[in-house]
């Protein structure tokens, strides 16, 4: 049974928000247990600081390395100076520093294949930035660190609710100009292999929403769904990727329409995300698609306003534990079936004459 | 009793989207001509043929005027073609005729009397496009109609949720430039205006959102909340005016956040408009504040996919004559409840002899 189990590395993020509180709280049902390995990044006194002021009772091993976790049990492995103290709510470089060192430590175990995913907690995005980390947020750096060249793609999830966006962390003054044909085609196409590849979906189907209000009404109101989004549907559409719209963002979510698709691709942070995390914030969880590395997260942030008070509710983390088990096993399973392809066996055309050729040998 | 009901006028809007069909079935309930007197500006023909071809029980007379209309029925104006022909789900020029028609009638009848408020049937934005109507939609044209020189804010709101706009009908890529500080408290001040004016609310608290993801992040994703937004709501509250700021809007309705206020002013169309949708899709009303008019509608649009099949809900189009019915109620409490103001009685300090001077003339 053990060796079944998937390792997940678990980032501390920052330490003064609530990501100690959701992943203790996530933990102290002992069922969690049966389905994973899990290993904090993270200091173990920090941990025991937080278990103690919001009385959660969840234990846990200190270990040097995800190389010794048990079976059955919690552990984390100290990558923190001994020294930081937790302020709840307080951004704090050395908070910041904290989440880094945490975050480092999973990455290269991760490489020294140690553990099998990563589920990170909330950081601070500004207490972490610093000479190693200058990116808007953790999946920039992890696409910088694990990506091996791939460009990843944000989904923020529910079930079958995904939501993926064109551009992630820009200004709205920027958006416009960012937004081109091959963007909104490399992020269709991440996206389809992810829903098939990630989640076992055979022919996924694709919305996509407009740039402008009401899908730019025909020109009126804006030129791009014309002139970039349109052209860029069509061809992928030719490539055999299902993608339909673009669909005006405003009535897209209310309608009930997006529950017709396996995934939505909006054009910017704020259309996706609003109406995303008015549905269904509580669960959603954040996965990166399009790198070799499994990552997830839970949609929230550090929401500083509640922290310390043990109000945080564990069941977005949860999801983003479940979602990180969920697609590493689709990947496995992928693979397994691909390592010993039957023959193909359908009859190729090839001139007039040909016969079917059950012995054919085709190149793939 | 029949002097006290509200002349409700009713423009068509576009006679090939569900337009009839929900205000035929919103009036098929005959409690609600307890409440008013609805007079449609459109078509006896069109509406017959909606009648008929929906199966929806709803009688109506006919008139050639509001000044005809007569208690307990529904009446019908014929401001349009005879030989205008329906075919459902078609965008068409002539119905885009007969829209505006039924349109510049109501407005003609507002303005000598005849009818309270008015209350607008989608349109198409394309077809109704002519000389005469060369605006993005109701709103812009309302607003230079019958709004006598003050500016309109577009608010869409479902109960006391309430959703107004700060640029609405324009493109992505003008966003921000178009958004000052200067216009963002033109709108607060209309939003705050119309808050304790048409609902009632004493002193009114309004959210304002983000431009910029994440709220600009401390300046990583965008400077308009730091050099624009900022500086806007700091004018605004010294002037005793209740507003907060600026939130960022991917959590703000998922998070509850949003039930705290009275209002949200968003920043642009979708930002608002998607989780507004998302949440109060069904019986959302689009109501056009800051004029001496009052127009609302409902929040949905022509609705050519389900034209003519019946299965549009009415729910929208009722609270749109809900809300109409309330604000006039309320602006004419407010009106009375001014006309003979009780001279301000509390002591001033004008200077330090000063006594409680009870026969003070205050000028208002």
């Amino acid at each position: 049974m053990e060796d079944n189990k998937i390792k997940i590395g678990i980032t501390q993020g920052d330490i003064n928000g609530v990501g100690y509180e959701v992943i203790l709280k996530a933990f102290s049902d002992p069922t969690m247990l049966e389905l994973c390995t899990p290993i904090i990044y993270g200091s173990p006194k920090v941990a025991a600081y937080h278990r103690k002021s919001l009385d959660i009772p969840t234990n846990f091993s200190i270990i040097n390395s995800a190389s010794e976790a048990s079976y059955n049990r919690l552990s984390v492995v100290n990558c923190t100076d001994d020294e930081v103290k937790v302020e709840f709510s307080k951004p704090d470089p050395e908070a910041g520093k904290a989440a880094l060192g945490a975050l480092e430590r999973a990455i290269e175990e991760y490489r020294e294949g140690l553990i099998d995913v990563i589920v990170t907690a909330p950081i601070n995005k500004h207490t972490i930035q610093s000479e190693e980390f200058s990116f808007p947020g953790h999946t920039e750096y992890i696409e910088e660190r694990l990506g091996e060249g791939n460009k990843s793609l944000m989904i923020l999830m529910k079930g079958d609710f995904r939501m993926a966006l064109v551009t992630t962390h820009i200004p709205v003054r920027e958006i416009a100009t960012t937004i081109t044909k091959e963007l909104i085609q490399e992020k269709l196409m991440i996206f389809h292999r992810c829903l098939k590849q990630d989640f076992g979906i055979g022919a996924p189907r694709i919305a996509v929403l407009a740039l402008n209000p009401h899908a730019g009404d025909g020109g009126l109101l804006g030129m791009e769904e014309q002139e970039v989004i349109i052209p860029a549907l069509k061809e992928m559409e030719e490539k055999g990727i299902l993608c339909y719209g673009p669909y005006a963002a405003d009535g897209f979510m209310g309608s009930g329409n997006y529950t017709h698709f396996d995934g939505i691709l909006a054009m910017y942070h704020d259309q996706g995300l609003a109406p995303f995390k008015a549905l269904a914030m509580d669960d959603g969880v954040n996965y990166t698609a399009g790198l070799p590395v499994v990552r997830t997260s839970p949609a929230h942030g550090t929401a500083y306003d509640i922290a310390g008070k043990g109000l945080a509710s564990e069941d977005s983390f949860r999801q983003a534990i479940y979602v990180a088990i969920d697609v590493f096993r689709n990947r496995q399973r992928e693979k397994a079936a691909r390592v010993n392809p039957l023959r193909k066996q359908y009859y190729e055309k090839r001139d007039d004459s040909d016969k079917l050729k059950l012995d054919t040998v085709d190149e793939d």
